[in-house]
């Protein structure tokens, strides 16, 4: 079974992932986490295309999207017979705009059964941003955050009557991440 | 000419369209209102797949999907020559998250001219399911509906851009669904 | 280079083209903004069609939908090793409902860069509409002009996932075109 999990940064994502991980051992059925762009990495070294992360998304489009569809098809093999969640984007937002984190042919290649949108409310996203050192200063404001929220909300509806994988929205509340894994794991039947 | 009508529930859709009924006849324009669910039952009977309407849902995904393209087919075959309004759902929420009620291949067998939402003010949905004695209660919180609602809209976008037809936008307020089904018949261009 | 610049009537979008291509020519990129419409019409007088662009819309939908398609493979010609802007529409909004402004088979002829949407405040689109002698006074509403732009950015999720085109959007408030210009120039990596 494969559950495609994505939130945008500062949701709290990684956390809500491992909460769900203990929550779903605790229960007997282990799953195994696991990065799209991390994958991706593994197919371009393995194929000897490069051996430096930052080099991958320098790549030509083209042979990205050969990787892309590569790991795809990895994580597609992985998931049978198996509980894997797919830690990814819904989009990628950057100054050109947002591209899709699941094209068609990605789709296509993965036939998920489902998509989580982890979201949590856009004060508390930003005040996360605000608070993290590692991260870069971006000039998202509260209204963007939303609307990049929002703009999920459409894109995974179009990735859902493409594929025909459900649609669940988890919340994550500040410091409510075992709440949020409990929601998360309706999506499994479990 | 094929239009699909769909509505979450409590929004007054049935009443819509026996309006809407009502408002053809009065026009000399008659009109089949079909259900989904009932010719997939239809299907499922004819084809001696199962005798109780229960037992259709659980029915592996796999049956499930070939009753629903069936079902689809027989509907593009009623819609030839004659007007048929479909009665359907946009999405079908359930505990696992939201289900595309027209997936991409029911969307190609059906071909549709049109798409409707009904909608109504979430505080106005609300009250009917509260004052519904038959209906379960749900934990569905006037914000959940408003969420539920603005889902059906990234759907209904996805489907338009996939298949071609139009969607309408049509609000029913309380007792006023012959306003609705008057909103509603601009869809067919009557 | 193939951007598709849309936006409801009444943003400012032509003047935020223009400010566009000034911008770009400043830069010395050179650009060529061309309307959807204006093509179709061209191509329909190339045919021997039409040779009034008013019957266009009256064409039976096969015969449009056939236009359609000749005029977008003539833009990606366009496009290749050039930079061209589209005008078109997201959504064209009738009594009849929302139809997508670019389905399926014409997104595949046009194979797009990008997809920008051009917003502005929904208080700003309804005085700019009501200040304008020459549009025929229609009923919408702040709520409706607000509603239909945000059923553009699903509609451009749906693109997008299809596709694969990026979505921009940029906001052009009232006597800021140039700002809004550049905002635009972002999506083309400049």
């Amino acid at each position: 079974m494969l559950v495609i999990c994505t939130g945008i940064p500062g949701v709290g994502k990684t956390t809500v992932m491992e909460s769900m991980r203990a929550l779903l051992e605790d229960r007997g059925t282990p799953c195994l986490i696991v990065n799209f762009g991390t994958i991706m990495f593994e197919v371009a070294v393995k194929e000897k295309i490069v051996s430096d992360r930052d080099r991958l998304r320098k790549l030509p489009m083209e042979i990205q999207r050969h990787i892309q569809r590569k790991a795809a098809e990895h994580i597609a093999d992985l998931a049978r017979g198996k509980m894997v969640i797919l830690d990814t984007h819904c989009t990628i937002k950057t100054k050109q705009g947002f591209f899709p984190g699941l094209p068609r042919a990605v789709l296509d290649d993965l036939a998920p059964n489902a998509l989580v949108l982890v979201e949590a409310p856009a004060e508390e996203i930003f005040q996360r941003r605000m608070g993290d050192p590692t991260r870069s200063r971006d000039d998202d404001s509260q209204e963007n955050i939303q609307a990049h929220q929002m703009m999920n909300r459409a894109y995974s509806a179009s990735y859902s009557a493409y594929s025909g994988c459900c649609v669940k929205i988890v919340e994550n509340r500040q410091g409510q991440a075992e709440k949020a894994a409990h929601d998360f794991s309706a999506v499994m039947g479990v």
